[in-house]
């Protein structure tokens, strides 16, 4: 496996495109993706209950199994819109269709930004022969770009793995940045493929690489309701058909979970207002579910986060928030570490070199580390530090 | 039922007394409130897991059913704090009984402040013989500054009821401002009254005002390990004990819940960084707790904290969240108001006087309704908003 620089253009047979419709004043804010060929379709969608318009005809068209493209819109989020959002969805859909010569169901639709405002669909509409036009085999980052609400920078990632004596090749593209504890997939994520995989291992491979990544990060534990991950899989590497367990398949799976893994990363890293990265282990529950429940607690904890931003190593707030859970924890069990340096154990606090936890808590990247010493499940969650700026960003957003 | 204005000294036969050990500078850090005679006790302590050591003394005290004094302290919560903890807590709770000549499991025991770190015993003793010596009819101020942490102003309130034709008072004090999202209690909340219940009656009296108060309210999602409500009855008053459904029964139960709902929107008022008030309404849950699952979620999103502090309607953000909670709402039956405007119903968002819900939002106190259409499920819940001053107050608390 080989980690590239470049993004959903990065496999071959894949174009894409971005322009401004006017969305988000003159920025960026229509993506397009498109396979040259029919490809193989797979989707981790979110499942919040108010999911929004496009969510549910992505989900539709998902159930072939098959698309070609991928049309996302920033600035707005079209949930909660009502019957008119759903018509403006579809309408969307079926103009980029039309222009792309494709049938509306192959097109996948993706939106994201201000909840419970209509489209202004004229606009999109306007824009979208520009953005059919602007389809180039180095467009990955202009679409990149156009996904992005209050991220302060695009989000790609790409690697690549020799799979039957070819290359194949894994790009993505993902926005993040608020609303973001995900639990099916975060904001959006767009991936691409020119590796032939079949339906069920292309729908298997998205799900643990989803998990594995999108689903173990959180920046302020708000599930969003457009979260949507798609992944296309178009055979341009000429290989025969990957499915679970075959020759290739581990590498195929490993080069995914590298893309993914790239850009959940980076969507904390560019969490609203974040200045420190919170990496939360957890060790030592009764099952991995249980682990992760207390890793994500740790993980959203204002007390705990607002401690990181200010770089103060006060344990308690862990030890009161493993406490909270609900889980039957037993304090004389439990062992909290903070960036390596063990700091109770055995219902004890330790006697630890205070400047030298200060000093590992002022660095970027600060870990939590907890053991419940209940069993053998393991989690681990990546979080941001809560700031001044997550609040200067949403006290104002809409 | 009349509302007083004094606190823990306002029913007859307490005193109260609060002086400063040293453990938060010079201000006021040590609390003791004591009936003039032995008194029905009842209490409603954190189900955090890892409870701090006073928690676990003041537990087996109330098995008794019996108490004459409440010692707490500030600026330090002794919890996680190893077998030492426990000794050093069963010292301080035994030289007060020595020094007021009673046993000690008649001493209830509360602290509050940094946890994981050892108490600082000795000043703490050093301290006792003046806090005993300063107990006095007009000590409840004293008492009520001495409990506070990073609170801003004193809590303390008071009701008066006629019983069996003679008059009973209920007062209380409390500290709240951060760690706030009792399970069970706020972080520390002392009630005392003269009236006569029995112990099964006190008992659930207390349970039933501190469910509708102390656990109908939030700062910041985060429950403590030190939580502790305690309520103390000498009998004062003369009239013969009170038992549920007796005469009278509802005249003390709703002065208790003056009491408590004082103390409850006190804390909220003062949370760390509060701005504006948020009252959140769910009604139409299928259950109680359907409703009030909603209700807790909507109040701790920081999307919504941070959307009331920079008084933005943004009413998605309530949508979002009530899709998330993992109750199977149907879009089309969802509505939401602000502030008593109604902004989304039957899936679609109404035309609203925007000027109006600016300008409703811009006040010291707002309100969110959701009516999910499911049932008869109601419950409120007082929370506040995140601002700056959240983060700078936690940021560099330890």
């Amino acid at each position: 496996m080989t980690k590239i620089s470049h993004g959903v253009t990065a496999p071959r047979g894949f174009l894409a495109s971005g322009v401004s419709s006017g969305l988000k004043g003159r920025r960026p804010d229509l993506a397009l993706i498109l396979s040259e060929v029919p490809a193989v379709a797979a989707g981790v969608l979110t499942i919040n209950r108010l999911a929004a318009h496009p969510v549910r005809l992505t989900r539709q068209s998902l159930g072939t199994g098959k698309a070609q493209a991928i049309l996302a819109n920033s600035g707005n989020a079209n949930c909660c819109t009502g019957p008119q959002g759903l018509q403006d969805a579809r309408q969307m859909r079926e103009i980029t269709a039309r222009l792309l010569g494709l049938s509306p169901e192959s097109v996948l639709v993706a939106s994201t930004g201000v909840i419970g405002r209509r489209l202004p669909l004229r606009r999109v509409l306007k824009a979208l022969p520009k953005l059919v036009h602007g389809l180039s085999r180095r467009g990955g980052k202009s679409a990149a770009q156009a996904i992005l609400t209050t991220d302060l920078v695009t989000k790609s990632a790409a690697a690549t793995a020799r799979i039957q004596g070819r290359r194949i090749t894994i790009g993505g593209i993902a926005k993040g940045s608020g609303m973001i504890d995900p639990a099916m997939a975060t904001m959006l994520g767009f991936l691409t493929t020119d590796c032939a995989v079949t339906l069920p291992g292309l729908r298997q491979a998205l799900r643990q690489a989803t998990e594995s990544s999108f689903n173990r990060i959180t920046i302020d534990g708000q599930m969003s309701t457009n979260d949507t991950v798609l992944l296309l899989a178009n055979a341009a590497a000429g290989n025969r058909p990957l499915a679970p367990g075959a020759p290739g398949w581990a590498a195929f799976q490993e080069a995914l979970e590298s893309v993914t893994a790239q850009l959940a990363r980076a969507i904390v890293q560019d969490g609203e207002g974040a200045s420190r990265l919170i990496q939360v282990a957890v060790s030592g529950g009764a099952t991995e579910r249980e682990a992760l429940r207390v890793a994500k607690a740790i993980a959203n904890a204002p007390l705990i986060k607002t401690m990181v931003a200010g770089a103060d190593p006060n344990w308690g707030r862990v030890a009161a928030t493993v406490g909270a859970v609900g889980i039957p924890v037993h304090p004389g069990r439990v062992a909290i570490g903070l960036s390596g340096i063990v700091v109770f154990r055995q219902g004890t606090p330790l006697q630890v070199n205070r400047l030298l936890l200060k000093e590992r808590f002022r660095k970027p990247e600060v870990s939590i580390e907890v053991n419940l010493n209940r069993g053998r499940g393991k989690a681990r969650v990546l979080s941001c530090d809560l700031t001044h700026g997550y609040i200067d960003i949403n006290a104002k957003y809409s």
